[in-house]
């Protein structure tokens, strides 16, 4: 019936516009059951299970066979790690992969049959399911003693295939890769032919003594190339030359060419291409970004339009305010928005919204929250007028802040003072007082504030709860000392007690005043445009983040499987090397950073020192490939991105000195938001006939 | 009289379109004898005599006392190195001294004396020179064997204040560094608070097994501070975190955190700073030195209009072209822009010109050179024809890469076959007879290649001639190996005869035929436009390479002056280290090179290792000025140099695909040849008027 109809039009509103909301395409069926399974399908609830169960997955490999989660790394020290009975991370793996199914189920279900035959994501999905399955049941009837787990290497996959935004920015990073591969092979031709130089330069010679640079460096072609590359990440810079450059200084020059060709062009040279590359790339995904919201609310209106209650009056279509204000009811949104379009609903006073009207009515979505402050409390007292008056004023946070250097320079000077002293020799008491003092500054200092500024506006300003909160840890830690050692006195070195000794205590303490030091940086300008920055980075980079530890989880799981007891005895200075880089590749999942590659450099350099070709062969090749794909391409990606965001936020700030006290919560979308184009109506109303599923009635 | 006016006239004309055309400031005398005596300065002689001043001056500390310029560079092996007599390098240096002294007086004198006053370059220069000339006494009057020689330090001022483009590049990286300082106050400002947490994270325990980390990284706020620093340069890396990270993997958090946050953001945010930076200030520079240009031109415009002949009509003022025709015939400039510019005189074929027109004519300066080669022969007979059409081919320049391919292979399999056999088992007969054979290839490639082309349109491609070059080079050497050792033949080893051994000659030619291989470079598209960018890198980064140099001779002689004599026998380890600490100075002015930034790294890596203080403290700073100069900033510059170069670049080539035919020249004018503004008729008049010598009529 009619009723039923402008039930699933109003249902159908209210789905496309959470999609608009949410960024997601709108290409879904829109029968009332579908909607419904829709939006069961993406409540937080549900959403939440998915994380909660791709956590798992991931985290599985903490606790499996060959994991190292244990407190040292040294493996002559390291007790063997418990190791899980054989069923216990195989049933929580199967049901990850049957929430898996029903995701992937449902998923394709929404879309539609025509749909899903285009959706590689999602064939990719079944496949990775498929094969992950089998290798189960493969892993259960060898009662978990097989070798390879190749369900293993595929669970970031799960991660990857959630997450938009890390789908788009790999389609970004896909984009980018001809040119990459056209700089990389570049690097290979520049290698190759340098190495070649090298084995004709540095060739053996017939008297023994002089080709000390031949036998260590450029004995054949493997240790040659090896050579290069390591020199080509800087790790062996100057020990590679040292032999030659010491029997003739010229052959630096072969040296200095190579490093200035290799590190100061080629690589730069990538910098400039992933900058270049990806600088157009990102604007683009946000356009598209753009394109979905529009594109879902002007769904909404058009299913809106047609509602049996709107007059089918001219060839322009219209939306009754009521069954807008009836959407909106229903609509998961932010409050914020919600409020805001409901009051220009109001204050427009028209009984019908046209398109236009409809659209800008839903602008209120892309602009920036703006911070307000609550008030300061209105004392009636003159005296308290006086005192919120001087509390509140900026010089008194300025006077906070020198109190905090004071502090810091006077634990600075105990430092230094008890750097030689035995430990026994130390005396507590004075860093005890000084730290006794300046917490009780800290502490008079978060009360007078929160007098003259009252509470809520004091915990409104993100300065005054990073402060607040190191003050009452400071506190708590300052009480519980002194209930266990009593108050200092000269000479106050008491016997061990409780969980930590007096003078783990004392550190913990002055490190959290280090710590709270860093209340200062919003004072100064600079450094406020610098941490906004980066903060504003750390938001943007979270689908890099994601990608990062996709890669970071395949190269563990990889490394784990080729190095799996790869410790042989040997000489000692390769045993080391064998020890360390065994050592390391467990290591790669409780590390999880930037900090490996560097580790990688210089494992590679101990490589090139090692005789062990059965390892080494393939190690050579996996650290190669790891140091290129974790070292090279992502560092050049995120300089990409630091430039990309630094300089819109430098011109900004240029531009808009003077709304400086507004604080605006920047998104990816937002930084781009002068260069975006609005899509045309004839672009939206292509793409929306274009639906599979929603059949438009004009 | 009249003649004499217009003679005077004609000659500023000609000084103006000089300066316009070397973006020279026109702000110099003009009466008679000055622009004489500016001429004569500005001629290729008088300014070839200063560069080669300057050169000498540079170059007399390679033989200057504390020297290092031996074939090796080991101390141990290495002769004493030759000591001139004293009087010899002064009495060079006083003779530079005159010259010098000579310039200054011709610049002040041309300048004028308010101009004098404004010119702090100047000043500086005279300041240099009675400082260098004082010390030069001081120096004689001691028999050459004080210790300090402050006008060591000086000398490079002498090449940085002859070279406009490097002034105007200074002022660049003056501008920039407010904001770098902000950069590397926060980067203290990270080190010392991470020192401070170190310090209390790995203090000492009552337990001596526990605190290795202490002991060898942390153990007083001097080392706590190197290990951090050195860190911040990778060099330490994995080493410094490993006995914490032994102890408990949660350590390993503080040197993430210090890493990611030290190196990957601020080190970063640098680049993005000084990239932004950067970008904006060599724009205006090059807008500067267009309006220098204009206003050249123009100045040129105003005199020759105030010649007696014209007729002084209405409020606009016009130029016969009979002036300008002369005044064209006594300018030294570009014969090709003569050409064209008296071309477009005589095509257009009026008597006046006005300022737009005269303007106009002298566009022809701004345009890119657009290389045309000459025709091919034609020839009569129709087998020639063929010939050429055969040989003229492009795929006959293929046939020619994949011949070089398969050479380098082959030298490639012989080598990887020698790589293990010793010297005297080796065969030479292989490699002689391929080398024989391939090089016979190359010689008819040429000249068919020559037949084909005709031998000026054959030399007028750049790959033509290194490919030409390099052939005969190959010719030369195959011909006299064999006037020495005779033709190959199986179990051809000769004894040594001559200057080098066959098998030094083998290992010349196979290095000359793998740099021969890089003629496929301009066939790679993507390539072709990498090596053309960093081909325009050089020659924009002229500017920076000097300054470069600048700042590597005055570090090269104050690192001579502290360490002079700083080998003091001590332990094994550190005495290894102090050596090639010392070494690493002298050695400053033979590399140059980028190299040394990293030499660096190991070097502050060595010296925390060290315990002697007294070299050590002075040697840190001197090295931690040194990395953030040369590594960090220039490196810095360098990349910003690069992404500006390359980018433009990317966008011209997606503009003009279609034009890539036609080769340009270009120059950091040409750019940025779309973003520049035109100075407008009143700026230009504005500062004509405020030209200090030259009184204008109007």
């Amino acid at each position: 019936g009619a009723g039923a109809d402008n039930d699933l039009y109003i249902n159908q509103a209210v789905v496309f516009i959470e999609d608009a909301i949410q960024y997601r395409s709108i290409n879904h069926r829109v029968d009332s059951r579908s909607l419904g399974l829709y939006r069961w399908y993406y409540s937080r609830t549900c959403q939440w299970i998915l994380s909660l169960t791709i956590t798992v997955i991931l985290a599985l490999a903490f606790i499996e066979q060959p994991s190292s989660l244990t407190v040292t790394s040294d493996a002559r020290y390291r007790p063997p790690a418990w190791n899980p009975p054989c069923g216990l991370t195989e049933s929580i793996e199967l049901l990850c992969f049957l929430v898996f199914v029903v995701d992937v189920a449902v998923k394709s279900y929404l879309v539609g049959w025509e749909e899903f035959w285009k959706n590689k994501w999602l064939m990719a999905y079944i496949v990775t399911l498929v094969v992950s399955l089998t290798d189960w049941m493969v892993s259960l009837s060898f009662f978990c003693m097989e070798d390879v787990r190749i369900r293993r290497i595929l669970r970031p996959f799960f991660l990857l295939q959630n997450s938009s935004m890390m789908k788009k920015t790999l389609k970004s990073i896909n984009s980018t890769l001809p040119e990459m591969a056209s700089v990389v092979l570049l690097l290979a031709l520049h290698l190759s032919l340098f190495t070649m130089f090298a084995m004709l330069l540095f060739a053996r010679t017939k008297d023994g003594q002089q080709d000390k640079e031949w036998v260590r460096y450029f004995r054949n072609l493997p240790d040659s190339l090896t050579s290069l590359l390591v020199l080509l990440t800087t790790a062996n810079n100057p020990d590679v030359m040292i032999p030659a450059y010491s029997k003739n200084r010229a052959y630096s020059l072969f040296f200095i060419l190579f490093t200035v060709l290799g590190n100061l062009f080629l690589m730069n040279l990538l910098t400039a291409i992933i900058y270049n590359q990806f600088r157009g790339y990102l604007l683009k995904s946000v356009q598209s970004s753009l394109f979905r919201r529009r594109l879902g609310i002007r769904a909404a209106f058009e299913v809106l339009s047609s509602l049996k209650e709107t007059p089918a009056s001219a060839q322009e279509s219209y939306v009754s305010v009521g069954a807008l204000l009836q959407v909106l009811q229903k609509v998961d949104m932010d409050s914020r928005c919600k409020q805001a379009i409901t009051r220009s609903i109001r204050m427009c006073s028209c009984d019908q919204l046209s398109a236009t009207q409809f659209q800008k009515l839903f602008e209120e979505l892309d602009k920036d929250a703006i911070m307000q402050h609550p008030p300061s409390p209105e004392y009636q007292s003159h005296f308290m007028q006086k005192v919120q008056f001087a509390f509140g004023h900026p010089y008194f946070g300025y006077l906070g802040n020198v109190v905090a250097l004071a502090n810091i320079i006077s634990i600075c000077v105990v430092l230094v003072m008890d750097a030689d002293k035995q430990p026994s020799e130390r005396d507590d008491f004075f860093l005890g007082a000084i730290n006794c003092f300046f917490i009780l500054y800290y502490l008079l200092e978060m009360l007078l504030k929160v007098l003259a500024m009252g509470l809520q506006r004091y915990l409104s300003y993100p300065s005054n709860r990073f402060d607040g909160l190191l003050t009452v840890i400071l506190l708590v830690l300052e009480i519980s000392t002194f209930a266990v050692y009593g108050f200092p006195h000269p000479g106050w070195r008491p016997e061990f007690m409780g969980l930590l000794s007096l003078w783990d205590m004392v550190r913990l303490v002055n490190m959290f005043i280090v710590f709270r030091f860093l209340r200062i940086i919003p004072n100064m300008k600079f450094m406020a445009l610098v941490v906004t920055t980066l903060l504003d980075l750390v938001k943007n980079l979270r689908a890099f983040a994601g990608i990062l530890v996709v890669v970071f989880y395949a190269f563990a799981i990889t490394g784990i499987m080729l190095f799996k007891g790869a410790v042989v005895p040997l000489g000692n200075t390769s045993k080391k090397a064998v020890v360390l880089c065994v050592k390391e590749k467990s290591d790669f999942i409780a590390l999880f950073g930037y900090f490996q590659a560097h580790v990688i450099y210089c494992l590679l350099y101990l490589l090139s020192l090692l005789t062990v070709h059965l390892i080494c062969r393939w190690a050579k090749i996996y650290f190669v490939a790891w140091w290129l794909i974790s070292s090279v391409i992502w560092v050049n990606l995120f300089i990409a991105l630091l430039l990309e965001n630094f300089i819109h936020k430098w011109d900004r700030r240029c531009h808009r000195e003077s709304l400086s006290d507004i604080e605006y919560q920047r998104t990816v979308e937002l930084m781009f938001r002068d260069v975006l184009e609005e899509p045309t109506e004839e672009e939206l109303m292509e793409k929306l006939h274009q639906h599979p599923h929603l059949q438009l009635c004009r």
